[in-house]
Order: structure tokens, then C-alpha cells, then sequence
């Protein structure tokens, strides 16, 4: 019996054995019931594709691009907080496998290794998750952001406050003493801001000529006044099932996102993607791009910044192979007309 | 691994160590198959929300009023018999409770304390739930009420008899000999009445200038005819899933009562709430408030007064943080495009 | 803990312990995957129901009629071969309980006692159900029939071969040497014909004056083409899931039925009836009355003619709590408004 | 209790007893999380039947034509790879047991027996399913198959790479040394061409008189392109479940695909297929006969040729039962409104 890897979930268990229970349940957890992080697989295992055949597929091609940079495939590192909890090297090995697989990373505010220390290590290209508070302070990121390479903010607008993960509240987790959040040292952390606004995003867009793109939006409403607000981007999100539970999946609220922006921005999807198929099923709904979560971080847990390419390398395998067998052989080729 | 309650159904287990199995059983227990019991929690989890972002959330208001009465929530406590079974205290520890949260409590015809001792131990409002029999002493019932400060009457609709609650009759479960149905000294207890009309509720209103609202209505038809008869306000209500099995989820016929009262009459809502966001969706769907019951007895029996206390005030920061992550600071911007 | 039955489904397991097994998986087999036998209950507990409230329900009235012969309830016996599996007395304890219920039985031409001795068991009214053959035969049974009292025919017209019940065969019942179709003396026994058309259902018309209702059809065709052929009544059945596997459920084809037929004769309903709330739903669709046949075969075993007596009361009794908690204090209250 | 198949699921274990489990893997395996692999069985489960009654169903007639060429019924076998992993006689036993049964066999171009040894063992019409690569070696392939007598062409056109048959690919799976790829000596075997298209349709027509029939379409809009490249029969299907996994089920796919072919062409189905009513309702929607595959494979491990000839018998019968007791005696009677 082989045991290497074989798809994105057989990194799950392989982490579970290298990380202490709180941190692993902090990972796993979803808020309250967790209806939300179900429904997040379940939506996009009910969507039916139509493939189409006779078409030459012998060069299929996963490459396009994000804001204008070129990645290897639709994929790229969704944020996330304390990779160091999975791994000793953090968001650097993070940040080294998803360069070495062709991949974009957005690193996270709350880095347990600093995003000059990450920009070090990284390979590929990198944008930076945003949380914004009190003006100074993160103005002062942002221009750390900048100078360190960063080519975008991703600006989380889903967690004015955590969401319950009750999991991990019953565990009683806590970051441990040798680890912090590492991009800030004289100040206190910049954590999530209940006051926050759309006029925040436009002080923001007035300090810096990063694009801006808005990660957490779920409804055509939302996307509508992200255009009027001139973000570049917008990544459908239900924070992987740790905000509101009861939340729609993201997959069955990107139409109407995609329906609200039309082509002036890229929209791209988090939440739940496992498989080439999800890529390809997010692509078909009008998605630019996907981002991974959790699967990254098992993989990280598992075996560091080779894991992370390894995870990468074997769900662009499977979209390849998924444009393929829906003889779609473009990222272009892939429209609303694969799904039934 | 902390053990205090972090949600509602951690209640559960606690009351069950606590309570005869009998008594247990009897709080429990649905009707017949308890499909209604079970469609109760299907139907709200069901529902998917839409929630919006960059919203100032920085002070979310739970507050709302009941027929002109400030509460902390819109979370009341609905009625239900033979509170002793739960906690020595019985309905005066319910009372304290719920005064204590800032809630209403609904107290029932069957209660284990008298409706005297109830308002002393209350430290908040109180309405007065009514089975109406014959006339003279439904009638001095009522006036009681009146006279020890309750504020409405709560008249139960659905209960012309009981229900099969199969898993207690097979307990054969019988009120000990040290408590009794505490209204109730010189004349045998009023129960549910099976002539009971709509001409009931007009003599009713002819003898007392208290509102009344009425429990247990399911459809818009009846909403309409409540309507026609001056009612100040409906609970939707399938009782718990204790009376006809197979009968609608409450949270489902919501919007048919809703829409046949309109603006006229507040309307409420019980059977299944567990959860904030179960709150929120009954508010979106219409309601203006909902009522708990076994989560009540729970709390109640787990740690009396104080674990009443505690149950509501977790229901109500769980309201609070799904407003927060909705995008709906306030109750009043609660509406139903949150529902998708 | 009480363990007199409380309910239809409490006489299973007692029937299971007294029977033996290859009996027992004869009578509980549907065919092939049992797709259709689970579907009559999935297809029950689907349907919703609206209640309506302050009817005054002080004196519900279950009785009707079917073909002009009042019964106590709108609760029949089905037809079922081989009572004598079940029970010594088999098919004449069945007829005295039925009878003693205030029912209607039909009675079997593959009975285990002959439709005299039935008769003359029976304190109630009878129907025989008829597998039509050749000619001279099938007219002598119908004279027999109509001798011994039985008041109309229930023609099988589902049942040209048998279905595939796998359970059996796998089992490999065949009726003990001590039990034998009791009608068949002389002759071998009648059983389906696979030649029986709709012209065989007017030669049957023009040899008897008895009314004449044909059991097993499910579409709105085949019920226009029976108002042609001018039968007195339909039964809506799947044959309790035994015969073709994946069709549809009986309620579920009852509002076709319904609607083709109109109120020119009267419609039945067999396959799935286990609750009070079942016959309220098929009354609600359009049926006059619904047809039981494991249960009774189930209490039969656990209990003798007392027991198909105390099943079918137990229904009734739940019937009428079920008229009243919906408030539908008589038949004709019970319409389509009730169903969701 | 008799242990003999009653049904073609009861060939499965006695199947997966008698072969290697790398082999059985192999076999059994769908793509990815088997989504439509189950599927597959669940869209089968779903359909519901609406038999008709009282029609003459004494002389049931299964018998038809596919192509011109007559069959005992409407069930073909369909092409796989490998037989010899099931029996020693592989491919041979298949065809005598086919033939036996009345049925035609498509043969794989990737048997363990040669076209010719296959030919020379059956008793029953043939089909080639061809894989198309290099043209001269596929002309050389099409002309021994016209010459071996094959009367069609089955061009397999979902295949352009193999799906990632995780079970398998976890177990390792090589064909073991013993065992080849039987039509080929001199040259390596013919496999999966991405580069195919439908011009390649057009040539593979010019080279060829045999009828050419496309396996693995599932959308009206290919089955559109088919028309235009004048095919002469299509197979809906998803490979069991074994390429794209998501794919839409092949029975939930026939409909559109026989809306756009109309009656120019036949239209078959495979994946799926475990029941005569599962025929019947393929027939129902639109196919001229449905196609067999892993019940084959079980019957020919278990049994051989004889296995294969009785799975065949069975399903056939079950078929020849379920047009008697949907009142449709020959195929042409069978059409849409039969299904719900």
C-alpha cells in the first residue's frame, strides 16, 4: 500500500498526528454547529458537470494570471493565522513551497513569522491580508507591505469580531509563550476592527497604490458597492465556516457576485476547495481564481515547504486533468455552460 | 477541557444527570414519530444567510420591546408546566432567571409555583400563559393575573387536547405527590378546553383589558381570523413538536402568518430555537421575537435561577455576534434580505 | 416501563417473535430493492401539515361511509394471503377483530380459511378481493362471494405475475403441508392472470350485481379508463411495495387519481399506513378511506382477533386525536387546505 | 437458504472472494470521491415508475434490435479492459456466455484475449470498442475487427487521459506478467488519445464501412456534433464513474442527449445498470438498450461463461417481469410516460 499522499485529504490525518490537539482544533474548527463548514464540500459536491469530448486536450494549459501576475494555475494560499503552530518554519516554508509549486501566497496579519522575514523566503509572488485598525498602525503596515514586495492587500471585511468555534473554545487555546504574532513588536497586534467601514476602504485606497482586494463578501449587494468603492478584487468567502454559521458556501454565492461586478474585477473563491474538480467548477461559475486553506496548513504540518508544493502540485494535477476530461483545454475554455 | 456551557444544547446533558427519568422524558418528549420535533431544528438549519460587510458594528443593540415592553433581547421565555420537576425552586428560579437576562418570561396555567409567588420572585416582566375552561374560573384567573402585575395573556390555541407523547407514556410518567398544579387550591386545575372558539377569545377580551396573544397559530388563515378578533399579538407555534405530528416547522409557516398580519400585530415565534442565529432568522423572516422552552428547563435544571440566567445571556451574545457578522447592528436592520 | 402496544409499529417486533422466520419474511418482503416499501413512509412523513386552531373539537366524529356501508373510521383491511402464518384462527380472527373495530375487511381469495367461514366469523362487513381466471371459476367464486354476504369485489388488477420479494425467496417460503388456499377445494387454486384486461372487468360487471373496486392503479390514465368501464371505486396502491419496485408511492399518486376521477366513485388508499396522521393526510388528497395490511397482519400474530381489534382502535383513536389537534372535527372537514 | 444469485449485487462478493484484491480495486474503483460513481445507482433510485394495469401481459416480448441486429432483449455488454483478471478464460468465457444469453458483447481493445480468439468463442453478434491513436496501426486494428466479424465500431471518446482511480492507484495495480494486452504483439498497445477530435471521427468513417457508434457522450451539444459527423449510435455514459468525477449521472444526462438526436440515430446507455427496471427506465427516456459492465466482470469471476450467461438471464428476466407489471409487453410500448 502506497501512503504517499494521493490527494489533498490525505494530508489531513498526516498533520493531525504532527500537531498538538489545541492547535489542531483550532485549524479544524468551525463556529457554532458548524453547518456552514459542511455545507462548504456539500455544495460543491451537489453541483453536476457536463464535459464535453472530441476536443484536443493533448496540451492543457493551467496558466493564467491575477492581477496581472502570472501564476501556474487558478490556485493560490488563502491567509491564515500561526503557521508556526503547524510547522517550526512558519509561514517561510508556507511561503517557499508555494513559490516552488507556481502559486500566489497571501500572507497573513497575523504571521507568526514577519512579512519581511516571509517575503525572504518566498519564491513566488506574495499579496498581504490586511486588518485594519487604528489609522497609524496600519498605515505603517501597509508601507511595510509595500516596501517588502507585497503586490496586493487583501483586506478581510467578514470578522469585525471571531466567530464562536466552539471546538476550539472547549479546547482552550492559546497561542504558546514562543510564538507571537510576528509582524508587530513595539505595538500591540492589529486584530479585526468592528468599526470598519466602506470609508475605511477608501482611506485605505488613498495611502497606497497597492490594489485592493476584499476578502469576505458573499452578496450581490456587497460586490455592487465594492465597485463603486474601486476595489481590484474580491474574494467570495465564508471564512472557511468560522464567521456566521448558517452562512451560504461560497460556491453557491459566487454567481451572484460574479452577476454584480460583471468583468470589471476578479472575483476569487475560498472555502472548501479540495479538488481540481472545485477549481474547475468555481472557474465555470466565473471565478478567477481559487484560494486553499486548511489543506495548505495540513500540508504544511505534514512536511513543511515540501509539502506545501507537493499540495499544490498534485490540485493543479487535478484541475489539468479535470480541464482534460471536460475538454476544456484553456482556463479560457471554461464556462458556465460545463455546469448542469 | 473546560466543561461550563458554551451553546445552548450543552444544557442537555447536564439537566438529563439532573432530572427522573420520567420527568425527563415528559419535558422531551414530541409527538408520535416526533417528526415535527425533528423538522423543528431541520427547518432553521435549512436556512441560509446572506450576511453584509463594512458595516459599523462596533455597538451592536440587542434591545427591542414586546407590546411596549423593554427587553434586553428579543428572547422570551415561553411557557411550560411543572417546573419543579426541574429544580426545587421551580418557577420562581425560572422567574429570577429570566428577570435577572433582562428577558420576559410567559408563565404557564401548570406551573408548580402559584402565579403570586412567580411575580414576587420575578425581578422582570411577566405574561400570563391561559388555558381557558369554563368561564367563572378562567375568569378569576384572569383577574389574578391582572392583579399580581402580568401584562398579557398568552392563550394557547393548539392544545385542544394532548398530544401522543409516546416516549413518556411509555415512562408512564405521573407529577409526584409533592407538587401540584400551584394555581389551582380550592377547584380542580383549568386544562385545555376542546370546545374552545374564536368566540372564546371575544368573551376574553370582554373581561379584561389586558392584551391578549395567542399561542399556537400555524397558518395565515387563522393569523387573518385573529386579526378579525382583535388579538395583540400570535406566537407561531407548533408546541414543541408535542401536538400534531407531521405539522409544519414553526420558522416554515412563519411567513405566511407574517404576511397575512402585516404591520398589525407583533407576532412570535417558538418551538426549536437553539442558536443566535436561529434568532436572526425569525427576526429576518418577520418575528419579533422568540421564545425558548426546553433549553429553559435545561439551564433550569443544570444550575437554577443562575443557569437560566446564564443560558439566556449565552442566547443573547450569540444574537448579538450574529448581528455583528451580519451586518446588522441594530434590530431594526434586521430584515429578510439576509435570508437568501 | 409499559409495554402494551401504544402504537401501529409496537405490533412488529411481538409479530416477529411469534412467527416463524420464513413466514415472516414472506409478509415483510417488498420486492427487489425495496425502493417502493420505503418510499410509502418516506412519502408519508414528506407531507406537511397546517392545523388549524379554535374549531371546536369537543365531539369529533370519525365515521363514514364506504359504498354507502358505515364503518366506525375511514380504516379498512387490506387484503392479505395466509392469515393462518400469523395466527391459528388466521383470516376469522381477523374478520371478528375488524368487525369488533366497527372495520370493513376484504378478504382474500388466497385466504387460509374459505370466504364462508369468514362470513360466519365475521361480526362486521366484509369485501372479497378477487384474482380473476378462468371464467367458469372466477363466476363461481363470485356467486360464492356473493352468497356468503360479501358486499362488493376488490379486483387486483396489479398483479398479472408476482414481484420479485427477495427476502423470500431467498428465505424460500412456501405455505406449510397444514395450511392450504382454504376458497379451493376442487380446483386449483385462482391466482393472477397475467391475460386480465379491461373488457375481463365488464364481462365481470355483466355476471354480478356486486359493486365492483379495482385495487393496485396508480396513474390518472388508468383511473379515466376505470370510470369508462363504470367501476364503483379505486384503490391508489403499490401493493405495499411487493410488486413493481420504483414505483411511485401510493399517496404520492393520489392527487392524480383523485383528480381524474373527480367525485364520480370513491377512492381508496393502501401502502404505508401506519399512523392517525396518515389517514388524515390521504383524506386530505382524496381518498374516503384508507386500507391497513401489515399491521393488522402484525397485531394479528401478536394477538389474535384481540389484537387486529385493538390496532385498528388504536388508529381510530389516533385518527380522531389527529381530527382534532388540526381542527377538523368531522370527515367532511378534512380538505386539501390542510396539506402544505 | 439458497445461496445462488437472486439478483446481479449477489455476484459482487463472490466476486471479490475469488480475485486478487489489486485487481478487484482495479475494477471496482470510480475517480476521486466516487461522487458519480454513486450517483450513478442514486439517479436510478430516484426515477419513479407509474405502471398501468389491465393490459395483456401474458406473452412478454424483451426481444429488439440494435442496429439491425437482433438481441434477446435490450441489454448489450459493455467494453472493459482485462478480463483475465476475473477468469483465466477472460474475454472468451464473456463472449460464449453473451451469446448464450442472447446479448451482444462490445470487446475491449484492451482484452486479454485477442479480437480474434474472442470471435472465435462467441456464439453471439460482436462489437469492437476501439481506441484511436496512431492512424495506421488503428486502420490495422479497424480491419482485423471487420474481418473477425465485429459488425460496429464503439470509439470510446471520454478517454482522452485515465481518471484518477484513487482505490486502484492506493493499491498499486499493474496487470500482472502473465496477462497482455492481446491484440497487440508487434507493437505497443493502442491506448487513450488526447489529441482526438472529431475530424478524427470523419477519417476513422473513411476508412471504415462498419457502423460507428461514440461511447461516452453526456450533453445534447455533443450529441449534436455527432450528428453533423454522421455517427450511427451514441452510448450516454460516464464511464462508471471513472473519469470525471462530478460528472452528471448517465441517466440523468440521456434525456437531453436524445432530445437532440431525435430519432435519427440509436442512442444506448451505460453506467449504472443493476436492474430490469433500471432497463426499463433507460428505455422510458429515450435508449435503444443499455450496456452492462461491472456486472459482468462479478458474473465472469465467479462463474464464467455460465455466470455470465445466467447474470444476463437474470436481468433479462427482471426486465421481461417489470414490462409485465408496468403493462407494456413489448419494448415499443415503453415510452416516457412511464416515468414520474
Amino acid at each position: 500500500m502506497d501512503t504517499r499522499p494521493v490527494n489533498l485529504f490525505d494530508y489531513e490525518p498526516l498533520a493531525q498526528a504532527r500537531m498538538e490537539p489545541d492547535a489542531w482544533n483550532y485549524f479544524q474548527s468551525g463556529s457554532d454547529d458548524e453547518v456552514t463548514l459542511r455545507e462548504n464540500r456539500a455544495a460543491f459536491e451537489r453541483i453536476r458537470l457536463r464535459p464535453r469530448v472530441l476536443v484536443d486536450v493533448s496540451a492543457c494549459d493551467t496558466t493564467t494570471t491575477v492581477l496581472g501576475t502570472p501564476i501556474a494555475a487558478p490556485i493560490m494560499v488563502s491567509p491564515s493565522a500561526f503557521h508556526c503552530l503547524a510547522h517550526p518554519e512558519g509561514e517561510c516554508a508556507t511561503a517557499a513551497g508555494t513559490g516552488a509549486a507556481g502559486a500566489l501566497m497571501v500572507a497573513s496579519t497575523s504571521s507568526t513569522r514577519s512579512m519581511e522575514e516571509i517575503a525572504a523566503a518566498a519564491s513566488g509572488p506574495l499579496w498581504f491580508q490586511l486588518y485594519v485598525h487604528d489609522r497609524p498602525r496600519t498605515q505603517a503596515l501597509v508601507e511595510r507591505a509595500a516596501r517588502a514586495g507585497y503586490r496586493a492587500l487583501v483586506v478581510t471585511v467578514d470578522a469585525p469580531y471571531w466567530g464562536h468555534k466552539e471546538r476550539s473554545i472547549r479546547m482552550g487555546f492559546a497561542l504558546p509563550p514562543t510564538m507571537r504574532k510576528a509582524n508587530f513588536i513595539d505595538s500591540p497586534p492589529i486584530d479585526a476592527d468592528p468599526s470598519m467601514t466602506w470609508e475605511t476602504i477608501d482611506w485605505l485606497r488613498s495611502i497606497t497604490s497597492l490594489p485592493i482586494v476584499l476578502k469576505g463578501i458573499l452578496t450581490g449587494e456587497d460586490a455592487e458597492l465594492a465597485m463603486r468603492h474601486h476595489v481590484a478584487g474580491i474574494v467570495v468567502s465564508n471564512h472557511g465556516g468560522r464567521q456566521l454559521d448558517g452562512s451560504v458556501s461560497s460556491i453557491d454565492a459566487l454567481p451572484e457576485v460574479v452577476e454584480a461586478v460583471g468583468s470589471r474585477v476578479e472575483v476569487y473563491i475560498d472555502s472548501g476547495i479540495r479538488r481540481g474538480t472545485d477549481v474547475l467548477k468555481a472557474l465555470a461559475l466565473g471565478a478567477r481564481a481559487a484560494l486553499l486553506c486548511r489543506p495548505i496548513l495540513w500540508a504544511l504540518a505534514a512536511d513543511g515547504a515540501h509539502g506545501v508544493e507537493q499540495a499544490i502540485g498534485l490540485l493543479r494535477k487535478e484541475l489539468g486533468l479535470a480541464m482534460a476530461l471536460s475538454g476544456r483545454p484553456t482556463i479560457a475554455d471554461i464556462d458556465c455552460s460545463l455546469i448542469r
